[in-house]
Protein backbone atom coordinates (compact mmCIF):
# COMPACT_ATOMS: atom_id res chain seq x y z
CA UNK A 1 0.00 0.00 0.00
CA UNK A 2 1.50 3.42 -0.80
CA UNK A 3 0.76 5.96 1.57
CA UNK A 4 -0.02 9.56 -0.07
CA UNK A 5 -1.14 11.71 2.83
CA UNK A 6 1.41 14.18 4.45
CA UNK A 7 -1.61 14.51 7.39
CA UNK A 8 -1.23 10.46 7.73
CA UNK A 9 -0.20 9.35 11.36
CA UNK A 10 3.13 7.09 10.11
CA UNK A 11 4.04 9.82 8.19
CA UNK A 12 3.91 12.01 11.02
CA UNK A 13 5.84 9.62 12.69
CA UNK A 14 8.57 10.05 10.77
CA UNK A 15 8.24 13.34 10.03
CA UNK A 16 8.57 14.14 14.07
CA UNK A 17 12.29 12.14 13.65
CA UNK A 18 13.65 15.55 12.17
CA UNK A 19 12.92 17.23 15.71
CA UNK A 20 15.26 16.13 18.72
CA UNK A 21 11.73 15.57 20.77
CA UNK A 22 10.40 13.49 18.12
CA UNK A 23 13.63 11.07 18.56
CA UNK A 24 13.37 11.22 22.25
CA UNK A 25 9.82 9.65 21.93
CA UNK A 26 10.20 7.24 19.42
CA UNK A 27 13.79 6.20 20.48
CA UNK A 28 14.68 6.10 16.45
CA UNK A 29 16.34 8.43 13.89
CA UNK A 30 16.17 8.48 10.25
CA UNK A 31 18.85 7.99 7.94
CA UNK A 32 18.63 9.43 4.57
CA UNK A 33 20.26 7.94 1.11
CA UNK A 34 21.00 4.78 -0.92
CA UNK A 35 24.79 4.50 0.57
CA UNK A 36 23.87 5.12 3.94
CA UNK A 37 21.49 2.91 4.34
CA UNK A 38 23.46 0.09 2.77
CA UNK A 39 26.18 0.96 5.10
CA UNK A 40 23.71 0.80 8.24
CA UNK A 41 22.51 -2.86 7.02
CA UNK A 42 26.18 -4.22 7.54
CA UNK A 43 26.39 -2.47 10.78
CA UNK A 44 25.39 -3.50 14.13
CA UNK A 45 22.70 -0.91 14.52
CA UNK A 46 18.70 -1.76 14.32
CA UNK A 47 16.85 -0.92 11.49
CA UNK A 48 13.03 -0.67 12.33
CA UNK A 49 11.69 -0.22 8.92
CA UNK A 50 12.83 1.10 5.94
CA UNK A 51 11.00 3.69 4.12
CA UNK A 52 10.86 3.97 0.55
CA UNK A 53 9.57 6.43 -1.95
CA UNK A 54 6.62 4.78 -4.60
CA UNK A 55 9.23 4.49 -7.49
CA UNK A 56 12.21 3.10 -5.74
CA UNK A 57 13.41 -0.17 -7.26
CA UNK A 58 16.57 -1.31 -5.08
CA UNK A 59 16.85 -4.21 -2.94
CA UNK A 60 14.79 -4.01 0.46
CA UNK A 61 16.91 -7.26 1.66
CA UNK A 62 13.11 -8.53 3.89
CA UNK A 63 13.44 -5.68 6.27
CA UNK A 64 9.74 -4.19 7.18
CA UNK A 65 8.97 -0.71 4.76
CA UNK A 66 6.66 1.92 4.49
CA UNK A 67 5.93 2.56 0.84
CA UNK A 68 5.18 6.70 0.24
CA UNK A 69 4.57 8.79 -2.45
CA UNK A 70 6.57 11.53 -3.27
CA UNK A 71 5.45 14.60 -1.69
CA UNK A 72 5.04 12.33 1.20
CA UNK A 73 8.65 10.83 0.83
CA UNK A 74 9.67 14.39 0.49
CA UNK A 75 7.97 15.83 3.98
CA UNK A 76 10.09 12.73 5.90
CA UNK A 77 13.14 13.67 4.53
CA UNK A 78 15.28 16.62 5.31
CA UNK A 79 17.46 17.18 2.68
CA UNK A 80 15.84 19.18 -0.69
CA UNK A 81 16.37 16.50 -3.24
CA UNK A 82 16.28 12.56 -1.62
CA UNK A 83 17.22 9.63 -2.79
CA UNK A 84 14.41 6.72 -2.70
CA UNK A 85 15.40 5.18 0.71
CA UNK A 86 15.18 6.03 3.83
CA UNK A 87 15.20 4.20 6.86
CA UNK A 88 14.21 4.54 11.21
CA UNK A 89 17.23 3.25 13.07
CA UNK A 90 17.22 2.80 16.93
CA UNK A 91 19.09 4.57 18.53
CA UNK A 92 21.61 2.40 20.89
CA UNK A 93 21.85 3.49 24.13
CA UNK A 94 25.10 2.92 25.84
CA UNK A 95 25.79 3.24 29.10
CA UNK A 96 28.71 5.67 30.37
CA UNK A 97 31.78 3.24 30.81
CA UNK A 98 35.00 4.24 31.30
CA UNK A 99 37.26 3.78 28.29
CA UNK A 100 38.88 0.83 26.48
CA UNK A 101 41.07 3.37 24.35
CA UNK A 102 42.27 6.44 23.53
CA UNK A 103 38.66 8.18 23.28
CA UNK A 104 37.06 11.59 22.63
CA UNK A 105 34.99 14.05 24.59
CA UNK A 106 32.79 16.24 22.96
CA UNK A 107 32.27 19.52 25.55
CA UNK A 108 29.50 21.60 24.12
CA UNK A 109 30.27 21.74 20.34
CA UNK A 110 26.68 23.13 19.63
CA UNK A 111 26.97 22.99 15.53
CA UNK A 112 25.26 19.86 14.78
CA UNK A 113 28.07 19.79 11.05
CA UNK A 114 31.15 20.17 13.80
CA UNK A 115 29.70 16.73 15.28
CA UNK A 116 29.19 14.76 12.45
CA UNK A 117 32.77 16.03 11.02
CA UNK A 118 34.33 15.18 14.31
CA UNK A 119 32.74 11.94 14.59
CA UNK A 120 33.68 11.42 11.24
CA UNK A 121 37.42 11.77 12.06
CA UNK A 122 37.12 9.75 15.27
CA UNK A 123 36.45 6.78 13.90
CA UNK A 124 38.98 7.17 11.01
CA UNK A 125 41.60 7.79 13.54
CA UNK A 126 40.61 5.49 16.21
CA UNK A 127 38.74 7.07 18.80
CA UNK A 128 35.47 5.12 18.48
CA UNK A 129 34.32 5.93 22.56
CA UNK A 130 32.71 9.07 22.40
CA UNK A 131 31.52 10.96 25.12
CA UNK A 132 28.84 13.61 24.10
CA UNK A 133 28.16 16.26 26.86
CA UNK A 134 25.74 19.24 25.60
CA UNK A 135 26.45 18.57 22.38
CA UNK A 136 24.57 19.06 19.27
CA UNK A 137 22.79 15.83 19.12
CA UNK A 138 24.58 13.34 17.17
CA UNK A 139 21.35 11.73 15.47
CA UNK A 140 20.19 14.90 13.45
CA UNK A 141 19.33 14.61 10.36
CA UNK A 142 22.83 17.61 9.69
CA UNK A 143 24.78 15.15 11.96
CA UNK A 144 24.29 11.97 10.88
CA UNK A 145 24.49 13.64 7.07
CA UNK A 146 27.99 15.42 8.23
CA UNK A 147 29.14 11.96 9.85
CA UNK A 148 28.98 10.05 6.97
CA UNK A 149 28.35 6.44 8.81
CA UNK A 150 30.32 7.32 11.55
CA UNK A 151 27.24 7.17 13.88
CA UNK A 152 27.10 3.43 13.12
CA UNK A 153 30.70 2.75 14.42
CA UNK A 154 31.34 5.10 16.76
CA UNK A 155 30.65 4.33 20.66
CA UNK A 156 28.49 7.46 21.35
CA UNK A 157 27.67 7.80 24.69
CA UNK A 158 25.50 10.84 25.85
CA UNK A 159 25.95 11.77 29.21
CA UNK A 160 26.92 14.34 31.85
CA UNK A 161 30.17 16.21 32.63
CA UNK A 162 29.68 14.63 36.00
CA UNK A 163 29.42 10.94 35.11
CA UNK A 164 32.12 11.88 32.13
CA UNK A 165 34.50 12.97 34.95
CA UNK A 166 33.53 9.96 36.81
CA UNK A 167 34.17 7.27 33.54
CA UNK A 168 37.28 9.33 33.05
CA UNK A 169 38.74 8.28 36.76
CA UNK A 170 42.53 7.11 36.22
CA UNK A 171 42.59 8.37 32.67
CA UNK A 172 44.97 11.10 31.52
CA UNK A 173 42.72 13.81 30.15
CA UNK A 174 44.10 16.46 27.06
CA UNK A 175 41.95 19.62 26.65
CA UNK A 176 42.46 21.56 23.63
CA UNK A 177 42.76 24.93 24.18
CA UNK A 178 44.06 28.26 23.01
CA UNK A 179 46.79 28.82 25.49
CA UNK A 180 47.72 24.81 25.64
CA UNK A 181 50.98 23.46 24.99
CA UNK A 182 51.95 23.22 21.04
CA UNK A 183 50.17 19.78 20.31
CA UNK A 184 53.70 19.24 18.15
CA UNK A 185 56.21 18.97 21.08
CA UNK A 186 53.61 17.61 23.21
CA UNK A 187 54.21 13.71 24.04
CA UNK A 188 50.61 12.32 24.63
CA UNK A 189 50.61 9.12 27.05
CA UNK A 190 49.28 5.67 25.82
CA UNK A 191 45.99 5.90 26.98
CA UNK A 192 44.24 9.52 26.97
CA UNK A 193 40.81 10.97 26.54
CA UNK A 194 40.96 14.39 24.31
CA UNK A 195 38.54 17.15 25.12
CA UNK A 196 37.08 19.23 22.56
CA UNK A 197 34.93 22.58 24.13
CA UNK A 198 32.57 24.60 22.45
CA UNK A 199 33.05 26.90 19.12
CA UNK A 200 32.92 30.10 20.74
CA UNK A 201 33.24 29.52 24.94
CA UNK A 202 36.00 26.69 24.45
CA UNK A 203 35.97 24.68 27.05
CA UNK A 204 33.75 24.27 30.47
CA UNK A 205 34.62 24.77 34.10
CA UNK A 206 34.59 21.47 35.09
CA UNK A 207 36.56 19.74 31.97
CA UNK A 208 39.07 22.72 32.44
CA UNK A 209 39.54 21.85 36.08
CA UNK A 210 39.41 18.02 35.10
CA UNK A 211 42.10 18.31 32.43
CA UNK A 212 45.84 17.13 33.02
CA UNK A 213 47.18 18.80 30.11
CA UNK A 214 46.02 21.63 27.55
CA UNK A 215 47.32 21.62 24.15
CA UNK A 216 46.75 23.81 21.04
CA UNK A 217 47.43 23.92 17.38
CA UNK A 218 49.91 26.80 16.69
CA UNK A 219 48.95 29.30 14.59
CA UNK A 220 50.41 32.58 12.58
CA UNK A 221 49.39 35.86 13.27
CA UNK A 222 46.44 36.70 11.74
CA UNK A 223 44.54 34.01 13.30
CA UNK A 224 42.68 33.80 16.27
CA UNK A 225 41.05 30.23 16.10
CA UNK A 226 40.23 27.43 13.65
CA UNK A 227 37.28 25.31 12.55
CA UNK A 228 36.23 23.45 15.48
CA UNK A 229 36.57 19.83 13.22
CA UNK A 230 39.81 21.40 11.66
CA UNK A 231 40.95 21.74 14.92
CA UNK A 232 39.51 18.70 16.29
CA UNK A 233 41.01 16.04 13.52
CA UNK A 234 44.65 17.49 13.60
CA UNK A 235 44.82 16.76 17.37
CA UNK A 236 43.38 13.62 17.24
CA UNK A 237 45.92 12.61 14.69
CA UNK A 238 48.64 14.36 16.10
CA UNK A 239 48.16 12.86 19.78
CA UNK A 240 48.25 9.34 18.25
CA UNK A 241 51.23 9.91 16.23
CA UNK A 242 54.45 8.18 17.75
CA UNK B 1 19.05 59.95 4.69
CA UNK B 2 17.71 56.42 5.83
CA UNK B 3 16.69 54.03 2.98
CA UNK B 4 13.62 52.10 3.45
CA UNK B 5 12.83 50.73 0.47
CA UNK B 6 13.94 47.77 -0.71
CA UNK B 7 12.98 48.29 -4.12
CA UNK B 8 15.66 51.39 -3.84
CA UNK B 9 18.35 50.90 -6.65
CA UNK B 10 21.25 50.90 -3.81
CA UNK B 11 19.39 48.37 -2.12
CA UNK B 12 19.29 46.50 -5.49
CA UNK B 13 23.04 46.53 -5.73
CA UNK B 14 23.61 45.81 -2.50
CA UNK B 15 21.51 42.62 -2.43
CA UNK B 16 23.28 41.79 -6.21
CA UNK B 17 26.44 40.72 -4.23
CA UNK B 18 24.92 37.68 -2.41
CA UNK B 19 24.97 36.11 -6.08
CA UNK B 20 28.21 35.11 -8.01
CA UNK B 21 26.67 37.24 -10.78
CA UNK B 22 26.59 40.60 -9.37
CA UNK B 23 29.92 40.46 -7.27
CA UNK B 24 31.69 39.99 -10.92
CA UNK B 25 29.63 42.91 -11.82
CA UNK B 26 30.53 45.33 -9.35
CA UNK B 27 34.08 43.95 -8.14
CA UNK B 28 32.94 44.40 -4.85
CA UNK B 29 31.36 41.52 -2.02
CA UNK B 30 29.61 42.32 1.01
CA UNK B 31 31.43 41.53 4.55
CA UNK B 32 28.35 40.77 7.16
CA UNK B 33 28.84 41.80 11.32
CA UNK B 34 30.78 44.17 13.56
CA UNK B 35 33.98 42.54 14.58
CA UNK B 36 34.41 41.05 10.51
CA UNK B 37 34.28 44.61 9.43
CA UNK B 38 36.55 45.49 12.28
CA UNK B 39 38.62 42.66 11.10
CA UNK B 40 39.08 44.12 7.43
CA UNK B 41 39.67 47.94 8.40
CA UNK B 42 43.06 46.63 9.85
CA UNK B 43 43.51 44.62 6.54
CA UNK B 44 44.59 45.71 3.42
CA UNK B 45 41.46 45.44 1.61
CA UNK B 46 39.54 48.38 -0.26
CA UNK B 47 35.99 49.27 1.78
CA UNK B 48 34.03 50.81 -0.84
CA UNK B 49 31.02 51.90 1.90
CA UNK B 50 29.36 50.64 4.83
CA UNK B 51 26.48 50.15 5.36
CA UNK B 52 24.93 49.99 8.72
CA UNK B 53 21.20 49.58 9.75
CA UNK B 54 19.47 52.64 11.20
CA UNK B 55 19.58 51.55 14.76
CA UNK B 56 23.45 51.58 14.36
CA UNK B 57 25.50 53.51 17.25
CA UNK B 58 29.26 51.91 16.94
CA UNK B 59 32.25 54.19 15.34
CA UNK B 60 32.05 54.36 11.12
CA UNK B 61 35.90 55.96 11.06
CA UNK B 62 34.79 58.43 8.28
CA UNK B 63 33.95 55.65 5.82
CA UNK B 64 31.15 56.40 2.92
CA UNK B 65 28.07 54.65 4.41
CA UNK B 66 24.82 53.83 3.06
CA UNK B 67 22.14 53.91 5.91
CA UNK B 68 19.09 50.95 5.62
CA UNK B 69 16.07 50.58 7.52
CA UNK B 70 15.58 47.24 8.89
CA UNK B 71 13.56 45.34 6.64
CA UNK B 72 15.98 46.59 3.82
CA UNK B 73 19.16 46.05 5.92
CA UNK B 74 17.85 42.32 6.60
CA UNK B 75 17.20 42.00 2.96
CA UNK B 76 20.68 43.00 2.27
CA UNK B 77 22.52 40.22 4.49
CA UNK B 78 23.04 36.82 4.16
CA UNK B 79 22.33 35.94 7.55
CA UNK B 80 18.90 35.48 9.21
CA UNK B 81 19.76 37.58 12.24
CA UNK B 82 22.06 40.08 10.90
CA UNK B 83 24.40 42.87 13.17
CA UNK B 84 23.69 45.97 12.02
CA UNK B 85 26.86 46.70 9.77
CA UNK B 86 28.51 45.67 6.74
CA UNK B 87 30.81 46.37 4.55
CA UNK B 88 31.31 46.60 0.29
CA UNK B 89 34.41 45.65 -0.16
CA UNK B 90 36.94 45.25 -3.23
CA UNK B 91 37.65 41.80 -4.44
CA UNK B 92 41.34 42.54 -4.64
CA UNK B 93 42.53 41.16 -8.22
CA UNK B 94 46.07 39.50 -7.97
CA UNK B 95 47.72 38.28 -11.20
CA UNK B 96 48.59 34.55 -11.01
CA UNK B 97 52.31 34.18 -10.42
CA UNK B 98 55.24 31.87 -9.06
CA UNK B 99 54.62 30.90 -5.30
CA UNK B 100 56.71 32.70 -3.27
CA UNK B 101 56.26 30.25 0.16
CA UNK B 102 54.66 26.44 0.38
CA UNK B 103 51.08 27.71 -0.75
CA UNK B 104 47.81 25.66 -1.36
CA UNK B 105 46.07 24.36 -4.76
CA UNK B 106 41.89 24.35 -4.49
CA UNK B 107 41.45 21.76 -7.42
CA UNK B 108 37.42 21.84 -7.76
CA UNK B 109 36.89 21.85 -4.06
CA UNK B 110 32.82 22.80 -4.44
CA UNK B 111 31.40 23.48 -1.07
CA UNK B 112 31.77 27.13 0.00
CA UNK B 113 32.17 26.50 4.16
CA UNK B 114 34.86 24.06 3.26
CA UNK B 115 36.65 26.71 0.90
CA UNK B 116 36.37 29.15 4.22
CA UNK B 117 37.43 26.34 6.58
CA UNK B 118 40.33 25.70 4.50
CA UNK B 119 41.29 29.37 4.07
CA UNK B 120 41.30 29.95 7.48
CA UNK B 121 43.42 27.15 7.99
CA UNK B 122 45.78 27.87 5.65
CA UNK B 123 46.47 31.42 7.00
CA UNK B 124 47.00 30.11 9.90
CA UNK B 125 49.00 27.40 8.69
CA UNK B 126 51.23 29.44 6.87
CA UNK B 127 49.76 29.02 3.02
CA UNK B 128 48.70 32.69 2.48
CA UNK B 129 49.76 31.93 -1.32
CA UNK B 130 45.95 30.15 -2.45
CA UNK B 131 45.11 28.95 -6.11
CA UNK B 132 41.41 28.50 -6.39
CA UNK B 133 41.19 26.58 -9.72
CA UNK B 134 37.11 25.79 -10.30
CA UNK B 135 36.21 26.08 -7.10
CA UNK B 136 33.06 27.55 -5.24
CA UNK B 137 33.81 31.57 -4.96
CA UNK B 138 36.06 32.25 -2.21
CA UNK B 139 33.62 35.44 -1.79
CA UNK B 140 30.61 34.62 -1.10
CA UNK B 141 28.85 35.14 1.71
CA UNK B 142 28.77 31.72 3.24
CA UNK B 143 32.75 31.05 2.41
CA UNK B 144 33.67 34.37 3.66
CA UNK B 145 31.50 33.30 7.10
CA UNK B 146 33.57 30.51 7.22
CA UNK B 147 36.71 31.78 6.89
CA UNK B 148 36.57 33.66 9.81
CA UNK B 149 38.45 36.84 7.84
CA UNK B 150 41.23 34.82 6.08
CA UNK B 151 40.42 36.23 3.37
CA UNK B 152 41.65 39.32 3.79
CA UNK B 153 44.86 37.94 4.44
CA UNK B 154 45.29 35.08 2.38
CA UNK B 155 46.52 36.14 -1.29
CA UNK B 156 43.92 34.56 -3.08
CA UNK B 157 44.45 34.02 -7.22
CA UNK B 158 41.14 32.95 -8.93
CA UNK B 159 43.10 30.79 -12.36
CA UNK B 160 42.59 27.92 -14.42
CA UNK B 161 44.53 24.66 -14.13
CA UNK B 162 47.01 25.73 -17.37
CA UNK B 163 47.20 29.11 -15.21
CA UNK B 164 48.38 27.15 -11.81
CA UNK B 165 50.63 24.67 -13.55
CA UNK B 166 52.50 27.13 -15.56
CA UNK B 167 52.71 29.21 -12.11
CA UNK B 168 53.95 26.31 -10.45
CA UNK B 169 57.08 25.35 -12.79
CA UNK B 170 59.73 23.94 -11.15
CA UNK B 171 58.00 23.90 -7.23
CA UNK B 172 57.39 20.43 -6.20
CA UNK B 173 53.54 19.94 -6.37
CA UNK B 174 52.42 17.44 -3.47
CA UNK B 175 48.45 16.38 -3.89
CA UNK B 176 46.12 15.03 -1.61
CA UNK B 177 44.87 11.39 -2.92
CA UNK B 178 43.36 8.14 -1.14
CA UNK B 179 45.83 5.85 -2.24
CA UNK B 180 48.99 8.16 -1.57
CA UNK B 181 51.86 7.42 0.91
CA UNK B 182 50.78 8.10 4.43
CA UNK B 183 51.54 11.71 5.27
CA UNK B 184 52.64 11.07 8.65
CA UNK B 185 55.94 9.08 6.85
CA UNK B 186 55.97 11.18 4.24
CA UNK B 187 59.29 14.24 4.42
CA UNK B 188 58.22 17.31 2.31
CA UNK B 189 60.78 19.35 1.00
CA UNK B 190 61.14 23.17 2.01
CA UNK B 191 58.89 24.96 -0.79
CA UNK B 192 55.68 22.71 -2.23
CA UNK B 193 52.39 23.46 -3.70
CA UNK B 194 49.59 21.29 -1.86
CA UNK B 195 46.87 20.40 -4.12
CA UNK B 196 43.14 19.57 -2.84
CA UNK B 197 40.84 17.94 -5.06
CA UNK B 198 36.82 18.06 -5.00
CA UNK B 199 35.05 16.86 -2.35
CA UNK B 200 33.47 13.69 -3.91
CA UNK B 201 35.80 13.14 -7.31
CA UNK B 202 38.99 14.53 -5.88
CA UNK B 203 41.68 15.14 -8.33
CA UNK B 204 41.72 16.79 -11.63
CA UNK B 205 43.56 14.87 -14.42
CA UNK B 206 45.47 17.61 -14.86
CA UNK B 207 46.72 18.26 -11.63
CA UNK B 208 47.40 14.57 -11.00
CA UNK B 209 49.54 14.48 -13.77
CA UNK B 210 51.49 17.18 -12.54
CA UNK B 211 52.03 15.61 -8.82
CA UNK B 212 55.32 15.05 -7.79
CA UNK B 213 53.85 13.26 -4.87
CA UNK B 214 50.78 11.69 -3.46
CA UNK B 215 49.66 12.03 0.28
CA UNK B 216 46.60 10.39 2.17
CA UNK B 217 45.96 10.50 5.73
CA UNK B 218 45.66 7.15 7.35
CA UNK B 219 42.15 6.02 8.01
CA UNK B 220 40.80 2.97 10.02
CA UNK B 221 38.71 0.19 8.48
CA UNK B 222 34.97 1.64 8.77
CA UNK B 223 36.36 5.12 6.75
CA UNK B 224 36.36 5.60 3.36
CA UNK B 225 37.46 9.81 3.70
CA UNK B 226 37.23 12.34 5.62
CA UNK B 227 35.69 16.08 5.69
CA UNK B 228 37.84 17.91 3.18
CA UNK B 229 38.47 20.74 5.20
CA UNK B 230 39.41 18.41 8.19
CA UNK B 231 41.78 16.50 5.63
CA UNK B 232 43.71 19.45 4.12
CA UNK B 233 43.36 20.69 7.65
CA UNK B 234 45.79 17.38 8.94
CA UNK B 235 47.64 17.91 5.58
CA UNK B 236 48.91 21.18 5.52
CA UNK B 237 50.11 20.94 9.08
CA UNK B 238 52.02 17.99 8.94
CA UNK B 239 53.79 18.75 5.47
CA UNK B 240 55.22 21.50 7.65
CA UNK B 241 56.26 19.85 10.61
CA UNK B 242 60.11 19.41 10.03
Amino acid sequence: MVILSKSNPTVRELCALTEKKGRRESGTFLLEGEKTVRECMKSSLEIVRLVVREDYDGETCGYPRVVLGADAFRAVCDVKTPQGIAAEVRIPFRKTEPPEKSCLVLDGVSDPSNVGAILRTAVAAGYEEVYCVSTADPYSPKCVRASMSAVFYAKIMQCTREETVCALKGVSVIAADMSGENVFSFRAPAKFALVIGNEGQGLSDIMRERADHTVSVPMGEHSESLNAAVSAGILMYQLKRK
